[in-house]
């Protein structure tokens, strides 16, 4: 197990963590690129959205619940946020375990990259 | 019926549908950011991520195997693309019917926006 968000997940390395439950945890980016930035992740490892099997619906629709819930914690809902799955090298993923950024609190420009 | 996704995903209006089935839509953006820029969207008209309830979570997730099915389709498995759903005004929402972003085909920039 060399994925260091599965670490994370397990608390084996620290992260400042706003949310975990038996199949998700969520915890602030270390690179923030907006007051809020928070990654969203299952426990369970899967590398990248080209993995996701049928029987992931459920956990990555729970993974936007967790996002609706934080982003109200974090005073967002209103002002709005948004949400962001990056997959492979023209995306930027740069931790292969399914991770949804959740980044607010300032406005946001479009296109998203 | 005033929302222009349900007026899309009924056939009432016109879009470039790229996929459809009994739960889901997908057109491409009619002002593409990139190469790739298809919106993936709910027959059911919800209005923003705010108003998500535990009972969306599959559906929300099929969105996402609907994205990674399609990226598929347009040759961007490898390359990579990043999914974006953007929730009131900070991100700039402006349609208020979900709707999750493909966006790829080419190098995307961070921060997303």
């Amino acid at each position: 197990m060399d994925c260091i968000f599965c670490k994370i997940a397990a608390g084996q390395i620290p992260a400042k963590k706003v949310f975990e439950d038996g199949e998700i945890v969520a915890f602030r980016d270390i690179n923030p690129v907006a007051p809020t930035h928070v990654l969203i992740i299952p426990r369970e490892h899967i590398e990248t959205i080209n993995d996701l099997e049928p029987g992931h619906a459920a956990i990555v629709g729970r993974l936007h619940l967790a996002a609706r819930e934080l982003a109200r914690q974090e005073g967002l809902a209103e002002r709005g946020y948004r949400l962001v799955f990056n997959c492979g090298p023209e995306a930027g993923q740069a931790v292969f375990h399914i991770h949804l950024h959740l980044i607010g609190g300032r406005k946001l420009s479009w296109p998203p990259g």
